[in-house]
């Protein structure tokens, strides 16, 4: 293995996707929705396909499906962004993430991240040789804590990777939870670099974007994508936001790595910001009583699981069913009862010790998948 | 800008795309057709998205497309690759690249590449940390001279990143040539990345992919796509192929890059390659015809280039002109006579001089978008 990837394993998600086709289980791994979204924006990737939209789109990114990513900025939080160089499409928010690490971050340089980590930016922050100082969310609730993200940050701190709605942890950071990372990104003239994709999925509380609190909007790169608000998160059509250097920086490395992406596709997510605009309420609101199905079952199987806030995912502490991990636990689980899960372990990756008896599930399934899923689990109980 | 990208400019096609679009230039500078390729290959796309495949794609690529490429590679080569740890999906070739040099090359490593590069390469090395050692195809034939092959190789080479159908030569390496890489690299224990986008449009010579030579296929990672041979530029599906250790190693880069993309394309990709096989061979003979098209418009307008062998891209040689250079005469070009081409000079990184007279023209394009092209430029002579 070449050094900036050593020590960096298979990402869990095609593991665990593998093992549950190889079992047949149900597979609560993986976030990805059983239902497409809607058909109206699937007519018009047909169209698109059929009317000529097949060759390489602009590196950043078609304008039609930048103008509609800002006129969503702008709409839903009132940021103003100009789509012609604050704006910039991406193959999905992997890339984002991936494009803004490399085209930003310097060796050495010291990044916050919020613990646990999704696992691409463990990946990248690797690759870009930065230092990682965590800010570790904790069960059973998961907050950040202001004092352990002040303690981060040192004179070599650059950035802050912020996630929220965040993924495993279901957390929606509070205003004062952002305005406390606000005052100590503009202290410390750090650059955040935030990934929103579940901006839009969040439950009896709001999103708040990063870029919204005073003086951030001017050091805040925001990324988002269609794949969780729309429920098509195989077309990996995502973007990022903020002020024309770190856009600029962002589209630096993205032009290498894939140069652009889904020709097709996107002018059909610029349909689904403009035209299905009301669909991610709507998703959300499915979400939040699939949520509520998953939660009572797994209560029901003996796997209470903490109620997220956003994502569409919830943790279930296994310490008092007496496995010696949850990784364990979930790679007998597929035998055991039919089921997948992801072991939230390995994204405690500074801190293993805080997630070995964490178990994630998504409930992004239908409710009769969801039902079946807590069924097995008691039934395996 | 972040040190890994020092000094890169921004890729010169999206510069020149933009200044054809601004000027209402023809433009024969990107390498894109303006026809599209197979209807029924569409067709399967919209399928694609009717039928579900909306959501992420396994990392390694959907199965079908994984199948499809190993036959394909089998039928036209008699190359033998297990689909499921031999071939690995990409976000067009660009990813792929992007990934091997990621997932293979260490900092300090020697790469041997075919100067002039095509852009990418030139970034991604410089983002690996690695050392490229030149092999410079001059004018007026760009052949592959063996001796400076020899020479370029040092106790620190690792790699070969080799280019043929040659972008933006039209060089098709010959079987000579190549058997020559192949000693050098078996000689030396070397890999072999090999970008064969290309490896369908020649015209009146075949194409040899480095893998099928003798020794070769264990130390060759081979990367094609749809987007030439099939005309879909936009959709960004390609692929690698080689011994498993390569490809894994292009997949534990790429899992973070983009971790997979084009669910719904990528049937319509493994559809291409199984049920439209013969498109690339026509695809070839009509460029074919263009080719010769642009070339006798070309030295009519006293810009005669060199008959490329392969890729859809010709150069002339300006130097009887008396510019400054090539990038003068393409920014000035669009004003002059209404018309796009590529200076090759940028993608002469080590010998500037070697490419400072010579510009690159597409045939990609209808043979009425290349005869108003070709009097554009004898109107501005
Ligand atoms: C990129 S695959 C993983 C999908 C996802 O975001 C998750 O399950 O956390
Ligand atoms: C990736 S954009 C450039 C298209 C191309 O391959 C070329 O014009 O050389």
């Amino acid at each position: 293995t070449v050094s900036r990837l050593q020590g960096i394993p298979p990402t869990i998600f095609t593991t665990m996707s593998a093992l549950a086709a190889r079992t047949g289980s149900v597979n609560l791994g993986q976030g990805f929705p059983d239902v497409d979204g809607p058909p109206e924006v699937i007519a018009e990737a047909v169209a698109a396909l059929q009317g000529g939209a097949n060759q390489y789109a602009p590196g950043p990114g078609v304008p039609a499906l930048r103008q509609a990513v800002a006129e969503h900025q702008r709409r839903h939080y009132g940021l103003a962004w100009d789509p012609d160089t604050e704006v910039v499409v991406t193959t999905g928010a992997t890339e984002a993430i991936a494009a803004s690490i490399l085209g930003l971050v310097e060796p050495g340089d010291e990044v916050v991240v919020l613990e646990p980590y999704y696992d691409s930016y463990v990946a990248m922050l690797q690759m870009a040789g930065a230092v990682r100082r965590p800010v570790t969310l904790r069960a059973p609730d998961f907050r950040l804590d202001l004092d352990e993200l002040r303690a981060a940050v040192t004179p070599r701190t650059r950035f802050v990777l912020l996630n929220s709605p965040h993924n495993p942890t279901g957390t929606v950071l509070s205003p004062d939870e952002l305005r406390g990372v606000a005052a100590v990104a503009i202290e410390h003239d750090l650059t955040v670099i935030t990934d929103e994709v579940y901006e839009h999925l969040t439950y009896g509380v709001e999103h708040t974007p990063v870029a919204t609190l005073p003086g951030m909007a001017g050091r805040t790169l925001t990324i988002s994508s269609i794949g969780k608000s729309y429920s098509f998160t195989g077309w990996k059509v995502g973007w990022a936001t903020g002020p024309a250097a770190l856009v600029g920086a962002l589209l630096s490395a993205k032009q290498w790595l894939t140069f652009t992406s889904g020709a097709p596709l996107q002018p059909a997510a610029a349909y689904a910001l403009t035209s299905a605009a009301d669909y991610p309420k709507e998703l959300a609101a499915s979400l939040q009583a699939r949520r509520d199905l998953l939660l009572t079952g797994l209560a029901d199987a003996g796997l209470p699981a903490r109620t997220p806030d956003g994502t569409y995912f919830a943790i279930s502490d296994i310490t008092h069913l007496g496995w010696e991990d949850a990784t364990a636990f979930c790679l007998a689980l597929p035998e055991r009862a039919g089921v997948v899960a992801i072991p939230v372990q390995g994204f405690y990756a500074d801190h293993p010790d805080a997630g070995r008896q964490l178990v994630r599930w998504t409930f992004c399934k239908r409710p009769e998948v969801l039902t079946e899923a807590v069924e097995r689990l008691s039934a395996a109980r």
